[in-house]
């Protein structure tokens, strides 16, 4: 074995952050959003990717913007086009002024490109006819381009999974656990809901601070269905790396836990991830989750998501 | 072992409900088409997603409905903008009187939104032309969204799984089984299906009336092929949990059978799920199920879905 | 045990045709296309369903058809509409006789529904326009609908493997072995790739004859990479259900051989499956399959599909 | 055993090139950037499904100048059309010499292929009406088309992976390592990254030189996370096909580095692959990685890319 068994376990274990992450990381390695903690540098050719990339990602309202935005200033340019082919390009024309002829041209384009074509203005001359061609095909694939990115956006699963604001140590049958709460935050269900609970902190080996990574084992890995919400439970026992750990020494080794699911979204009918942290000043001891269920006089089963926050301190 | 070996193996199965669920619910948990009974509140901030689920899993007749109204809405609105804008707004008009006005600004609001624009009404004045510019804008917006809305809906893959009406307790070679009958209800194939079977029902632990959860064996858990139906048979041996248990001690028990399905859809080429549930008074003791299949001169094996409910009592 | 042993073998291994099918099936389970030799009847309620699976496996000129089809008849209707307003419906009229007025409705409607709106006529009078608004909405939404088909159509990844015409009973090693060859007819690569192959024959037990099934080991059931051809053999040797089979045994148990294949499309992203079936009397025994292989001067790899089906005989 | 346990061995890892290969290939397996290096003849009756797989795969410039061209050409075959129907055909047309009618025509058919219809020109007569007709419905379906085509591509995932330009063999642990290093080349996170690495040389067995396939068992087969770089590992110990190979017999048997990746890719929620190579003289001994890692004051790790080819000469 090239390997120590030591080290092995650790590079088993730092799933993928890295040894010099691993060694020399202050910070959180995930945020609370799921995104990672790092950056990558030096990737110049890819900037047109970035484009589609936010296009897909940006919120709605500066999906929106950004197109109606799109449309003003193509047809700021068919306009500008238009009018510099003179006062004859467009007949039915009645403006005289430049003014007049720009605001007509601009609204000339409008017509084009959104392909209405009223005809109280028609393009006249080689000039307008060539720039109507081409502006038809610009609206036509814009719209074509728009259509698809729309879908792009709908078409992508995305988990929406709350986690808890914080995570505590709590009693769990005989001894402690460390806990979290989650729940599915869309309408849609998910399914088959797989968890994988990382701690990563720092230990002293051969006098040295290196951070170190170990999986912790849950009381179940895995629901079947997640119509509620499911309290994440690692046991904290004999083999646990948090056993006999209290509060200080999981803030002195700069302690987080790192959570990773995966499940089926039946809506979209394909597997999503989430991600999720708690870092050391997340974690409460001695505090236990407080009730989230409702009572019903018909007896259906209802919970309150807006209590998946709210703990009980002991 | 800090969770001892008998609740242990109820945590495991209980199939994600959560414990509160398993000591509390008097209600079936799977309603019939398989849907969740529980409720979940609390979620303000997430009204505009119900507005994209509801898009896509109300019935087609609504789809189509929501969106001729919404259709006439933006009509109405524009048509409105279009007659405050004044008698001169529109080139080409015959109309005088108000109501008059108002239904030619509602038609020449159609021809734009629709990019017709026929020309026989055309914007007249800044106003106008501003208000076609968006409403052109909003048209092809609009439409756009329709057609990705419409093929999310058709890009999603849904089984369709008929589930017989009752569940029979029926001789199974030298004992009896609990088997129900399942059939592909579409045209597309489905490819290997895999069935998990869990009975929830009340038991007394320590004088305490809690429901368990067990996974049930099944003859076999998965078929490759699904060109017909599936008569999925749990044997009940002497390490089964209904081992001698006879129709009176099942209704007294609450007891459920939940189904929950995968399988791979030829046509999407995706997974999909389906789940189903047989309460206590679905399920027949001493029934078995009337055969489907028909006879044929050709030799084709043919089978009649509508018999798929069809039992014979003993 | 419930069920005897070399039940349950059989049980495991029919795939999902049941026991039923096993037991009385004369015909070839699986067609040469990979479709099953089944009919399901009494889906009444289906029907509509049947439509969107029509339009997303129909041939291309079939769809092209069945949309130009349903233009021409959706003209039709409205131009019928329109002529039932009479002369005064269409401002610009030149029409004097029904017929041309009947074809001038139809050349109106046309640029109505496709948004055209030249104008030379337009609608006149309330029930023209009421029509026009309706056509508008009609247009654009058949618009999305087809755009959306084609899209399904397009994004439904589906494997074309192409299996040899004839399988054959083959020296292998030192002895022989059942083998056939597959290649992917598509551009797109196929990774990744798994076969499952069965056999079912009839059987004689206790006197009767029955239809067992038996999964056939193979030399490999997996490649990563499918560039070529892939020639799937199943070692016949002691423990094989073909030892000492020879082709008058192997004709008179009326033998299927089944193969089922699942692989990953590099194009689509998505899993594959495919199915083929060998009939007793498609299996050729003491033959081997002729090279592929074509001689290239600069060493590239080159194989001719077209020599997939040769075989020569021993 | 039928094939002895040597040859089985090969055959088992030969990742489906398949024996001919094995034996007789003198090129590389692999091109640089994944693609296969052999050429399959004799698809005849497959070339319309090559429209299909080169729309989709081509670069965007050629994408979008293949369809201005397509529009121009059906632009151009309409207009020769409208211009056979005869000088009467359009009406409102000033056009006397041919060459302006024609001119006159192909403008006329821009308005209606992309459903402008200004109506400054109208169609007059049977003739051009059929064709306005028929042109809406290509002009209709070939954009539908177009935004179909739109979004197969976009909805097509392909990871981009950059691998490092060289391989090494560099020290690793106590020993030596053959190593390369992977990256993310977009900005969607990539999860479960597996790696599988196998190793193709040429070997004498019984005098002949056949090539041999081996599984290169990795330090780690899979990464949960990728945010920044993964160097792969390959530790050479006693039971490495490596042992002991030096520069001069890795060359001479024509050795080559095969490498297979799968991961989820986060932003289109699907399963991604990828491939690569290192052919003899892309493995250097004896050197290795440069840092990527760049410092920064607030303690955010940050690499970067343009260092990933960067090795180290001992």
């Amino acid at each position: 074995m090239l390997v120590p068994d030591e080290v092995r376990s650790s590079i088993d274990q730092d799933l993928g952050f890295g040894g010099r992450v691993a060694r020399e990381s202050r910070k959180r390695l995930l945020n609370r959003d799921g995104s990672f903690n790092v950056e990558r540098r030096g990737q110049p050719f890819l900037r047109s990717l970035n484009l589609y990339h936010l296009v897909l990602t940006v919120s709605w309202p500066r999906f929106y913007l950004f197109f109606a935005g799109l449309y003003f200033l193509v047809n700021l340019g068919f306009a500008s086009a238009y009018f510099l082919c003179g006062p004859g390009a467009l007949e039915g024309s009645a403006a005289r002024m430049p003014v007049e002829r720009f605001e007509e041209a601009f609204f000339f384009s409008v017509q084009t490109l959104a392909t209405i074509g009223y005809g109280r203005l028609g393009p006249h001359g080689h000039a307008a006819n060539v720039l109507v061609t081409v502006e038809a095909l610009v609206g036509l694939g814009g719209f074509a381009l728009v259509t698809s990115l729309l879908f792009a956006r709908f078409s992508r699963p995305e988990a929406r999974v709350l986690f808890s604001a914080q995570a505590v140590v709590a009693p769990y049958a005989d001894r402690t656990g460390l806990m979290f709460r989650i729940a599915n935050a869309r309408r849609s269900q998910l399914l088959e809901v797989t968890a994988t609970v990382s701690l990563s902190r720092l230990e002293t080996v051969n006098g040295q601070r290196v951070r170190r990574f170990y999986e912790l084992p849950l009381e179940r890995k895995r629901v079947v269905f997640f119509p509620l919400h499911w309290v994440v439970v690692h046991p904290i026992d004999e083999r646990s790396p948090l056993w006999q750990v209290d509060e200080a020494g999981f803030r002195s080794s700069d302690a987080e836990v790192l959570v990773y699911l995966t499940a089926f979204d039946e809506t979209f009918s394909q597997t999503v991830h989430a991600r999720g942290s708690y870092k050391f000043d997340e974690v409460v001891f001695g505090a236990r989750f407080a009730d989230m269920f409702d009572a019903r006089d018909d007896g259906v089963l209802t919970i309150d998501l807006r209590r998946l926050d709210r703990i009980e301190r002991g």
